[in-house]
């Protein structure tokens, strides 16, 4: 069982805008590539399409705090913790930390809700229990490591 | 004085993934586009690199709510309310709709959380009071019109 | 028949990178999107999964000739022209301008080839004529319309 | 002095597109991701904002040549050869090739053509010679290293 998952990676120059630090919105593709290698990590793939039936996990809720800008080349690590785990749906809270001179500075916090579904008949997603073989892997990060309170002020 | 601003787009082939969808980071993109047609409603940019000093719209918090899923094609419109108006921030709120056969569904609820930077003289970001000729324009919308109750739940 | 398509729009900010000016990756986006509008002039979309059999346009080919940068708010307009059609795959060619003060400046010039596929038993993706009712709706730009020498040299 | 560099990564779920195949305009992304570890690989950046003055490498060509469709979680190299040394500007030849059961399986093949630049005092591009720091490190890879025939057909 597993509750947790960091990757590590390096800021591309695509991921930037013209204010010269990373898009906001690349910090969801940032948090979704953490998730995703947690699957893999478990041995699965969030893609489970030879499951019967295929499942998927659109998002039902996505959010950041964002606390230090990131750079190109930046070296940032995504840690995701799995927060409340229903029947249907998984939640996860993200930290991304800035690794300069062996220090790990926060910069930003996150959270993602997916729940998990299939198509029926006529195409439609219709939301379903998640599989038991992923269910048995997955459980709620001790409450200690997790986030309650609100983040930090951004040091803007 | 304005609060509200609404845009028109169509989603495009790129914009979706393999589960046949918009990725959900473009949610995020959506939202700043009618953000940025907000300030062009205005006469102004929300690049002001010729104002003195030059300031910037960091984003310090965003979160959505995903509603219903979007395909390519689907023709959108995203709205946008003020929310906040603080001294050094804006807060923005957005509904995403479909248009389909004369009706708007609702795709997705978001928020936004932004504050007034520029560049101190080391070229670090220092927060500072909005600039007058803005403030002057921007006000927050009637009560009546902001959400203030959690998003219904998904029909997944 | 028809053999061009001119779509206007604004460059967006998530469309910059740190050099200010839109990131070359964008292009290739602004290109399918004058491709796909083409094929709605048509009354047609470009996915066609409800053809029997469905059939789909992956990319053989993809270059351009960035000529101007492109920055944020700029307006800017993305002509196709059908430069050739096989009977398999079609290929366009596109000029990207930067509209101006009334002018247009030329900013870019792209080309793309691209394959009529369908899936066959094992999901593998086979080539296969375009669809007749596509194909009847088609046809080659005149000649004199056509780029036949190389891009002039970038006023860098 | 190197004229070669390779880099590993995964396709991610953000980078497919509706038919469940990496979007293509996420291969010119992939090469500048080599060509930036490439600059990196000898001790530069490619951004020199501190060399005086700050030099940028726009781009003034790209190509691809698409051979084998990329999948979500395929394990991809991409090979980077520096194939032209000029005064003012450099060009690449990349090879992307899929990583499976020990093989790797080509699927890829691009062409970049960048130019250094620096801003004038108004403001502009203007190209300038490749910095000596930099030029001195590069060299142009071994004639039998390049491509010198087109790409074989796409086993579409």
């Amino acid at each position: 069982m597993s509750y947790e998952h960091t990757i590590r990676r390096r800021v591309e120059f695509s991921e930037t805008d013209m204010a010269g630090i990373v898009h906001y919105s690349n910090y969801f593709k940032y948090m979704e590539s953490a998730e995703h290698a947690f699957f893999r990590s478990l041995g699965l793939s969030v893609v489970m399409d030879r499951h019967d039936p295929p499942v998927g996990w659109p998002r039902v809720h996505a959010e950041c705090d964002f606390l230090a800008p990131l750079f190109f080349e930046d070296e940032i690590e995504i840690q995701m913790l799995v927060c409340e785990k229903k029947r249907k749906s998984l939640s996860y809270q993200f930290r991304i930390r800035k690794l300069q001179g062996g220090q790990a500075v926060e910069a930003a916090r996150g959270k993602l809700t997916v729940v998990c579904v299939t198509r029926d008949a006529r195409g439609q997603m219709v939301s379903l229990p998640i599989p038991e073989a992923l269910a048995r892997k997955i459980q709620v990060a001790p409450r200690e490591l997790l986030e309650t309170s609100p983040a930090p002020l951004r040091r803007a």
